[in-house]
């Protein structure tokens, strides 16, 4: 069995291109561009609560760094430089090897470094802090909604949610098709950072976030943060093929309340609604208009007839 | 019991002076010095592993920022800025704030902000990531020995490594003063990161690491990048009158091999030997000329009388 510092030096060590120094000193050195403001986030992954035990190692390396930089898509930054520790139950070459391979696969397709971390034996925990930098007075903050905005939407929700009620069992496998639990699993597994609509938005956008630990929970941020209200429209909500062939209870509760969407919930005054859409075109996602900012506090969630859902959603608690 | 975002709120969300936005968005938002570059580090700590179950909250708080406050002495860099991931078994409200007292008592002395986190359910972990700055040019590198070079450590080695031998049971608490045990635990818990002396050494010392995992395996990575080979004289290693009491071996083995000292180990052409000194008074740290950095490669251990000792040592690895 390999050795930490083997392990490490073997599967993480790449030179790098832009930072000054990488992985191997007791830091990483980085050179930020002048006059820029420098973006910071980290995200912590840990089994059973972020992923499930079945994931492929390639994916949760995919998934570990995409869900951080999601918080650099919702911030409107750019991507630099991570750095990655990881605690293992034992010195695992074929997942770590699988592990990087997913990591580097999409840091590359964002071209950022990994810059530094750490490994040591423990149970399966993996935490990425990233950096990106954005111009100052240009990052997209959850403070700035205001009433009268438009909320908007990126991509289609709820399919990682359906995806963990199939394994969870509340929903029946043979009720989908294989390309169909493909589909979801993937959504689950390897969700896509909007780091291209997030760097689009800036200066068309009032306030972001994205959607983690759902719609309801993480609109709430923006709501109180900035102040205000908002009603949702439920069924203009996107959704895949898929989740709209289940009951609308599922859907619903899928839609508002899933989780681990990872798409953008963003605000923009109604002026900029065509400035919005050139923004979905020019990064390749859809954007949808669902809902609106409202003075009234509190969260409204609606039907298409304007009138509440006969439910409550409540946002995701790590600790319930 | 608290839920994840009240507990993140009451415990961890101070307002920021030096950053531009703090903890509660999606990303913080720092100012960069312009020309400065930055360094970047990130530590995981997991119980049972770099720190005991028997540890006061206090005191883990402060240790999980020491060892990340440590590399950013061993570059020479300013400390600017953290982020703090958590896994928590529970919701443990006395825990949580025992650790942010140890946590932003070292932080404040260091003037750092903790502008950033996450907090899940989960088996104990801590994972912090530290941001510093350095000039251009001026990082203390591990690559930088060459033969003819000087050997220092600052404080005194070893103590951290009998508290554990202590709490393994492997040596006798009853062969201790209450006043003793206390000390050596301090010095396991409590470790006081060289940032002061890292800073003093800029352009003094020509390699620096910080000593985690004992002297024989942190040289040996000095000795790596460097492409050199070192004598250590074992006789001339500092080490408190406590350790000093103990058997040759045992102190020995907590000197070469002993692990979380967190002293800066660093070498310089002999001479800025008086440079050396007077840094170590500038920074209120002990300095100690322990050896040289010779073209041999290797490390050689040896006593007073220039003969090697009898026994190997190897650094530590989290997967042995």
């Amino acid at each position: 069995m390999a050795g930490e510092f083997d392990l490490i030096a073997r599967h993480f060590t790449r030179p790098v291109r832009r930072a000054a120094l990488g992985v191997g000193d007791d830091c990483a050195l980085l050179r930020p561009v002048p006059g820029m403001q420098l973006a910071v986030s980290c995200d912590m992954l840990v089994e059973g609560r972020h992923f499930l035990s079945t994931v492929a190692p390639e994916r949760l390396g995919h998934k570990a760094l995409a869900v951080n930089l999601s918080d650099l898509a919702a911030c409107g930054a750019e991507p630099l430089a991570c750095t990655l520790a990881l605690a293992l139950p034992r010195a695992d070459e074929a997942f770590v090897a699988g592990f990087a391979q997913g990591l580097f696969g999409l840091a590359d397709a964002h071209g950022i470094e990994l810059v530094g971390g750490d490994t040591t034996a423990g149970p399966l925990n993996i935490c990425i802090t990233v950096i990106g930098q954005v111009p100052p007075g240009q990052a997209l903050l959850r403070s700035g909604a205001r009433a009268g905005d438009e909320l908007w939407v990126s991509g289609a929700l709820g399919d990682a949610r359906l995806a963990l009620e199939v394994f969870r069992g509340q929903v029946a496998m043979t009720a989908l098709t294989g390309d169909d639990f493909e589909s979801l699993r993937r959504a689950m597994e390897q969700p896509q950072p909007r780091v291209a609509l997030g760097l689009a938005l800036r200066g068309v956008a009032s306030s972001a976030i994205d959607l983690s630990d759902g719609l309801a929970g993480d609109l709430g941020h923006i709501l109180q943060r900035s102040g205000v209200g908002a009603t949702v429209n439920v069924d203009a909500l996107p959704r895949s093929a898929i989740l709209a062939a289940q009951t609308a209870a599922l859907q619903h509760e899928c839609l508002v309340a899933g989780g681990d969407d990872y798409e953008l919930l963003f605000t923009a005054p109604p002026g900029q609604a065509d400035a919005v859409r050139a923004a979905g075109r020019a990064a390749g996602v859809a954007v949808t208009r669902c809902g609106s900012i409202e003075d009234r506090p509190g969260l409204r969630v609606v039907g298409a007839d304007g009138q509440p859902l006969a439910r409550s959603f409540r946002g995701y608690d790590h600790f319930a």
